[in-house]
């Protein structure tokens, strides 16, 4: 009890957390302050910048939701939904499929676009279930399925869907600072994200950003989002007020924010921004290349027809024991890989190579050790 | 850019967060585990012990929701509340009006037990309220009141609202650690607390415990929760399953929690059991009378009737500039107090004297600066 005992470290390999930059570790344990202490709004105000950067964005609105992914998700859902909307949301995994029971306990009737696990959805694919359901409202796409391991291609969809007058709505939990994402360029409405997954920070935040459409959706709401905490009409009293007070200035208080995690995401986004956005992309991209030529040579296949770089979902060969073979993996090697998820429990692995994870020592490494646990 | 540059510390003596001990910081960053990792797990469970001790409770329903201190009090209210429910809340400040606020977006129809902000309820007054609406399904009552130092005793109410049926629901964000709080010989039902108090860990945990009448409450639910972020049906699952798996086992995955900031709250509440509470709770009661000696040898005067000991509301005396004053404490000592909430804004100062910061040293060193700046 009396001493805070380390645990030992593991190569977090599977669909996040990702590995954490000492750097970041090391911001995390700065000192806390308090969440109007000019100190601090500086801070976020930066933090709130890289975001944009990151998300390649100009929304005003841009800030880290006070929860993990699943919390950006849901404030996405209760601020921009009211009782008996209309959204369409492709469901392809697991997530898609939780975007629908979200928006659902906010009252929406849900359109699920459907594909097989694995598989994406088509321009014309969205275009005929807009034309099915022309009150459509929003329509949400995941662009990167974590439990499939599929990459959503979300290039001229803006178009589409603003032509019919919905929102295009973006989960980005899997992709943001590992996969070219560009929010303003791509016509998206308002997008989530972890910190916990490419930007290699740990789980506690979820950037969300919001563009001008979707704040006019807000502005234009009959009724009191559902939820308070992730009530976006007042957070954004707090996160873009200027001027500083504790009392009667212009920032607002609503809740206290995660300090330390705001450090710690502040200075992943720093590493971030100093590799590029370009050349972090095309790193996970090549390390993706290594790995798949690596396993596709001992055997093993992809599930999905286009694959995420970020997160690499692999059918679990005849004969192998699933369980066994991770328990392995970590207990011998510290490499934690990820186990199916959903329909895919028992029939896939995923391997994750995201932001700080996504190296050739860690490739190298993850197929010599499933070489020698599956020999 | 490039560096992770620390902020300027400060003592924390505001209304939260409270001063984080240099072990906790350091247990904040340690390695970052995956959450369905057998180390981790184990963790969470020691947490959730841990929590147990504090809470003085058995409740096996004690975790920390993955959010900051409101988090706790939204996922409360989802759980336990469905449309059209009748509800009583005690509002005598600005954590019962953020409570009203909460329920009614549950659909709760809220009936509020109003109190001059400073005061609090009588068991006269809350038996009172369920002769007036028998069929109140919740009386909620905020134990420590942030924004006024109210100081609200528990003992006696749950035989009352018991004995109509109803459940004891308590907000213990500022008393949690520091103030004697009992929650199974008090009858509570269902509790919140946040970790950024009492318990001196950085903010990004809300501390709950449900009992047996709230959990059967919950199972007789006829509609889902309306958060899915905080639906204790699922979340159950993760915290309280026993056995551990990545696939198949007993434990569900529900969403990535905030790993890191369990080993804080871990080490937050190593340190309150080594202390013990009964000392700790004796230490900030032997705190408080310190600084209330002082501050009234000073003329300034409490607020409330009955003060908490681990926020100290006190007028702002005549001809005092508040924010000149805060600035001046922040600037020249690197000290925090509060400034005034709500209807209080401009008329109160709040000291925190909480966990790590109810100290001998900042008790002295705060009337000293007060006495300097005010001269």
């Amino acid at each position: 009890m009396p001493t805070s005992s380390f645990p030992a470290e593991r190569i977090l390999l599977g669909p996040g957390p990702s590995p954490v930059p000492a750097r970041v570790l090391h911001a995390l344990g700065a000192p806390t302050l308090g969440h109007l202490d000019p100190q601090y709004l500086s801070i976020m105000d930066e933090t709130c910048e890289s975001l944009r950067q990151v998300f390649q964005t100009r929304n005003a609105l841009t800030f880290p939701v006070s929860g993990t992914g699943m919390a950006g998700m849901e404030c996405l859902a209760v601020n921009l939904v009211e009782p008996g909307d209309e959204v369409i949301i492709g469901v392809n995994g697991v997530f898609g499929g939780r975007m629908k029971d979200v928006m659902e306990r906010c009252g929406a009737t849900v359109h699920a676009l459907e594909a097989p696990w694995g598989e994406v959805f088509t321009l014309e694919q969205v275009a005929a279930a807009l034309d099915r359901h022309p009150r459509a409202k929003i329509v949400a796409l995941v662009h990167a399925e974590t439990s499939t391991g599929a990459h959503q291609p979300l290039e001229g969809f803006a178009d589409l869907v603003h032509s019919k007058g919905a929102l295009f709505v973006v989960d980005a939990v899997t992709s943001l600072g590992g996969h070219e994402l560009r929010v303003d360029d791509w016509g998206i409405d308002a997008i989530y994200s972890g910190t916990q997954k490419c930007l290699s920070c740990p789980p506690g935040l979820s950037p969300v950003s919001f563009g001008e459409r979707a704040l006019a959706r807000m502005d234009a709401r009959k009724t009191k989002p559902q939820s308070w905490y992730l009530d976006v009409s007042m957070l954004r009293k707090y996160y873009l007020s200027g001027g500083v007070s504790g009392g009667g200035g212009a920032r607002v208080y609503h809740h206290t924010a995660p300090i330390n995690m705001t450090y710690a995401l502040r200075e992943a986004l720093a590493i971030v921004l100093e590799e590029g956005l370009e050349a972090r992309i095309a790193r996970h991209a090549a390390m993706h290349q290594r790995l798949r030529r690596g396993l596709e040579a001992m055997g093993l296949s992809y599930i999905p027809k286009r694959s995420l770089h970020t997160l690499n979902c692999i059918g679990i060969p005849a004969g192998a024991d699933d369980a066994a073979t991770r328990r392995r993996l970590l207990e011998d090697y510290g490499i934690e890989i990820g186990a199916g998820l959903g329909v895919m429990a028992g029939k896939a692995w995923r391997i994750g190579l995201m932001g700080h994870g996504a190296t050739i020592r860690n490739v190298d490494l993850v197929l010599a050790a499933l070489r020698n646990v599956l020999a």
